[in-house]
C-alpha cells in the first residue's frame, strides 16, 4: 500500500498535475444533482485519453482505492458522487468528449464517454441524421452517464432505451485493461453480450470511455397532438390505435393526471395547457377551446379535430376536486414523407380514437413552435411540482396493460391511508413508465410530511409495483438511492447471479462499490 | 457420485420414464442440422415444465453429469448436440412449446422455449399481430434456440436480432434455480442486464425455458422490390437511399452476386431469376425483361419502374464469367397504410435510384405471390449451391460501410491463392451481414478441394475480417465450430471476461461445457 501523497503523484504524473483536484469547492463532482447527497472525494480526476483512464484504474487497484466514474453528473439515483470517506476517488470523463466519427453509410457515430448528448444530437442533425436519445437533462448529461445507467427518455418507444442505441463500447475493465470494443456492427455472434452488461452497470463493473452509436434517418416531419382522454384505460386503448394507425410513425406517447397538469396551469399560467377544464363525457365541443390553447402569435392556431360521434359515457371517477377529464396524453408522430402526410395520418387516428370514445377532445399542432408548446407543459410539471412544493418521486413501470389497474388500486391505498394525498401521475405510457408521485398534502407541514412517511408512502408504492410484477426503477437506475431496496423487490436467484458478475469481473471491489449489489 | 443406474433412475422420476430417451436411434438428437458431428448421449430427458428442468439441472449438478440443452436442434454452428464421450445429457425443451399469453395491450407474447417459431408467428398473427423474427428454418427451430443463438434473419434491418425482440425470461441457472424473469417491461434499471447475457450464450449459462416477447402491429402491406446494380458500392448508396425514402418502412435488404443468382438460374431455371443478363450499365431497358420474370399466372406480371436517366458508366469488375450486372437487390418495403402507398414510396426510391445511377434495372412486385417468389429466389441459392456441389460457408459481418472496400480485397486475395475459385456472395447488406461463401472450382474433385483447402480459405476469409474490423459469426453463433477460433480472432481482454463470467455463473462447467469459452 502506498501512501496516499505517493498516490496521488502517480494520478499527477499520469494525467498531468491539473488534472488531479484535491483542494477547492469540489462540490460539483461530490454532490448529486437532487442534492440529496453531499460526499467527499479523495481526489477528482479527469483523464484526457482511454489510456490514461487505464493507468489510473491500475494506481488505484494497486494503491486499494476505490473508483467513481462519473459524466455529467446529473443522475436522480445518487450513483455518481463518492461517499463520505474521503478515501475515493472521482474520475471524470468530462475531458474525453469527442465525436470520433461519423459513418453515414453504417448509420453509425463513435463518441467518446464525456461528450455531452445535446453536442451529439448536434453532430448527428448537422450529418442529416438523428440521434434519438433525449431527455431533460440532455443540456448537460454526458452520452458515458446515459449508457452507464441506461437512460430513457421521450424517444423510447420508437427507438429503445439507451442500450437499445449502442452497438459498441470501449471499456477499461477493472483491472485496467482496454476492451476496444467499438464495434459498428449489427450482428455479431461471438459469445456472451458483455455491451449489454457494461450498460446499464452503472460504473460497477468498469469505465466506459467510448460507444458506437446508431444513428437513424431524420424524420421529414414531427408533429404533436393533445388529447383529453376519459380514463386511463381510454388512455391505453388509444395507444394501441396509435400503434395501429402510426405504425414506427409514433415516437412519443406520453400521459398526464389532471391534477400534475392543474399543477402547471396554477405556478405556469402561461403556458396554457388544453382542455384542462374539458368535460370528461360530452359531446366534443369544437369551440371555445383555442383560448386556453399555448399560442406563439395570432396565426399560430391549433387545428382541432373532432370526430363525428358523442363518446360513450365516461364512467372514471375523476381526480379529486376535478371537473374535467382525469388524463391527458401527448402523442408524437415523426414521419418520414411530409408534414401534411403526417397531419393526415394523426386525424385519421383521431377520428377513430372520437369514434370509438376513447378522447373526448383533441387539438394537433399547427406547426413547430405549438408543438414545442405542447411538450414544454408536459416538461414542465417537474417544476410545476418543485414550485408547489416538497414531493415523492417514483420512476415505475408496469405492462401497459396492467396500468390503468395498478393506478385505480394505488390510488385508492394511498387516499386511504393518506388524508388529502395528492397525486401527481405522468409518464411514458408508451413505455408502461409512470412517475407516480406524491405531493404533500395541501394545508400541512410538507417537510415533516416527508421525514414522517416517505418511507410509509415508497413501501407502499412498491410493494403495489411488485403485486403487479413492475420494477421500482423503469429508467433512472439504482445508484445509492435504491440499492438497499433491491433485496426487497428483485428476485433473489437474479441478485445472487448479479453479485457472481460483480465478484467475477470486479472481485477487489474498486469499481463504484456499494452501488446495485453488495459484496 | 450416483452411479449411471441411479442417475438414470432419478431423472426418470422427475420426467416420466418415456422422457428419458437412451435407446434406439437418437440421432435427431445427437447429430447437427447439417450433419457435420455425431455425437452420443447418456440420454435425452424431455422435460414438460420449468420445474422438471430444473430438478434434472440439479440431479446432474448432484451426479457431476454435464448438460446439451436443445431446442429444434436447427443450428448450424453445431451448439446443440453432445460430444462423442456419452457422458452428457441433451435436455431437450420440445415438450415446453405452449403459447403461455399474448397481452394485446402491451404488445407482448410470452412463450415456453419449445415452442416452434412459425407457430408463434401463427400465434401472433392470428390475435392481429406480428411476430418479426423469421428465417430459413422457422418450421422445425424453436424460440429458445432462436435466443440462445441470437437468431438474425431476413427482418433484422427493422426489427433487430432474436435479443431485440425479448423483454423477459424464465431461466434455470447452473445451480438449478430458476429465475423468474419474464417482465413484460419495457424500461427496468434495477441492475445487471441478465436477460442479454443469457441470450446469445447457447446454453452455457443456463437454460432458457421461456420469453417474453415484443409484438408489432401488422403492416397493411408488404411490397418487395428487385434491383440489379452496378457495384456493391452502389448497393451501399441504394441502401441510404431506401432508409430515406422508406425510413421504418424498409424491413429488408438483401444483396446478391451474379455468380450466385447464376447457380439459382442453373439449377432451378423454372423460378426465373430477373435481370440476370441486365448490362451493368447502360440505359435502363423498359422492355423484354418479363419473360424472365417469376411468374404465377398470366395476370400476375411484375410492374417495372424504369428512372428517367442512364446510370453512369459502371466500373465494377464484373464476376468471372459474367455480362450482366455483378449484384442484385431485394427490397422489402413494410407499409402501415397501404399497398398504393407502398407501390407509391418504392417508386419515389427507385426513380431517385435510377438518376443516381445506382440501379440499373428494377422491378415491384404486383402481389403477394409475386414477392414471395422473388424471396423464394434469394432463400434458394443456398439449395443452388448445394446442387451444385461441395462449398466453404462464412457467416460473417463487416460496418455496412467498409463491405465494398471488404469484397474487393477478399475477392482479389482468394483470386489470387486459388485457380478457378468461385465466390458465392450473398446476404442481409442491411445488417452488413454477407454468407460469403466459396464453391469449390468448376473442374476439379470438390472433396479434395474442401478436405486440402478449407482450413486455408477459413484462414483467408477470417483474417480479411478481422483487418476490417468485422466478425466471423454474424448470426449463426460460435458452437463448436467456431470455439477454437475465438481466441485468434477476439479480443483477450473480452474472452478473459467472459471467461470470468462462465467461472461465476457455472463453475461446476456444467452447461453445454466446451463451447465459447473453454474453462
Amino acid at each position: 500500500m502506498t501512501t496516499p501523497t505517493d498516490f496521488l503523484d502517480t494520478l499527477r504524473q499520469i494525467t498531468g498535475a491539473p488534472h488531479v483536484l484535491c483542494d477547492g469547492d469540489l462540490s460539483a463532482y461530490t454532490q448529486d444533482w437532487r442534492k440529496r447527497a453531499q460526499g467527499k472525494a479523495l481526489a477528482v480526476v479527469r483523464p484526457a485519453s482511454v489510456d490514461e483512464v487505464a493507468a489510473v484504474v491500475k494506481a488505484c487497484l494497486a494503491a486499494g482505492v476505490s473508483l467513481v466514474p462519473q459524466g455529467g453528473n446529473t443522475g436522480l439515483a445518487v450513483g455518481s458522487v463518492p461517499d463520505e470517506s474521503g478515501t475515493q476517488v472521482v474520475l471524470s470523463l468530462q475531458r474525453m468528449n469527442a465525436v470520433r466519427a461519423l459513418d453515414a453509410a453504417n448509420l453509425t457515430v463513435t463518441v467518446e464517454a464525456g461528450c455531452i448528448l445535446q453536442n451529439l444530437q448536434q453532430s448527428a442533425e448537422k450529418a442529416g441524421f438523428l440521434f434519438p436519445l433525449s431527455l431533460a437533462a440532455e443540456g448537460s448529461c454526458t452520452i458515458g452517464g446515459n449508457l452507464a445507467s441506461n437512460a430513457g427518455g421521450t424517444q423510447v418507444l420508437r427507438y429503445g432505451n439507451a442500450r437499445d442505441l449502442c452497438l459498441g463500447l470501449e471499456v477499461v475493465n477493472a483491472q485496467g485493461e482496454i476492451w476496444h470494443g467499438l464495434s459498428g456492427l449489427r450482428k455479431d455472434n461471438t459469445g456472451y453480450d458483455l455491451r449489454d452488461l457494461f450498460v446499464g452497470s452503472e460504473g460497477t463493473l468498469g469505465i466506459i470511455t467510448a460507444a458506437t452509436l446508431k444513428l437513424y434517418p431524420q424524420p421529414a416531419a414531427r408533429l404533436t397532438a393533445w388529447a383529453a382522454v376519459p380514463s386511463m384505460e381510454a388512455a391505453v386503448t388509444l395507444l394501441g390505435l396509435a400503434h395501429q394507425h402510426l405504425g414506427a410513425g409514433l415516437t412519443g406517447f406520453e400521459v398526464m393526471g389532471q391534477f400534475a397538469l392543474s399543477l402547471v396551469d396554477k405556478h405556469f399560467p402561461q403556458l396554457r395547457v388544453p382542455f384542462l377544464d374539458a368535460p370528461a363525457s360530452s359531446e366534443p365541443h369544437a369551440a371555445a377551446v383555442d383560448s386556453r390553447l399555448p399560442q406563439q402569435g395570432p396565426q399560430d392556431r391549433l387545428c382541432r379535430t373532432a370526430g363525428a360521434a358523442a363518446p360513450p359515457g365516461g364512467s372514471e371517477p375523476h381526480e379529486v376536486g376535478s371537473v374535467g377529464a382525469p388524463y391527458f396524453v401527448l402523442l408524437e408522430n415523426s414521419d418520414s414523407e411530409s408534414e401534411a402526410h403526417a397531419r393526415e395520418r394523426f386525424e385519421g387516428l383521431l377520428e377513430t380514437a372520437f369514434d370509438q370514445g376513447c378522447v373526448v377532445d383533441a387539438v394537433v399542432a399547427e406547426n413547430l413552435s405549438q408543438a414545442k408548446g405542447l411538450w414544454h407543459i408536459r416538461e414542465s410539471i417537474p417544476l410545476a411540482q418543485a414550485e408547489e412544493g416538497l414531493n415523492i418521486k417514483h420512476d415505475i413501470s408496469i405492462a401497459v396493460s396492467r396500468i390503468p389497474e395498478f393506478v385505480a388500486a394505488t390510488d385508492a391505498l394511498l387516499r386511504q391511508r393518506i388524508d388529502g394525498v395528492r397525486l401527481v401521475n405522468f409518464g411514458h405510457l408508451g413505455d408502461g413508465n409512470l412517475h407516480y408521485n406524491v405531493q404533500a398534502p395541501e394545508d400541512g407541514d410538507a417537510k415533516a410530511f416527508l421525514r414522517d412517511r416517505e418511507d410509509e408512502v415508497n413501501t407502499l408504492v412498491y410493494d403495489s409495483v411488485v403485486r403487479f410484477e413492475g420494477s421500482i426503477s423503469a429508467e433512472h437506475g439504482v445508484g445509492s438511492l435504491k440499492t438497499d431496496k433491491l433485496p426487497h423487490y428483485k428476485s433473489p436467484v437474479a441478485l445472487s447471479m448479479m453479485r457472481a458478475i460483480k465478484g467475477a469481473l470486479d472481485p477487489q471491489n474498486i469499481m463504484n462499490p456499494g452501488r446495485i449489489v453488495k459484496l
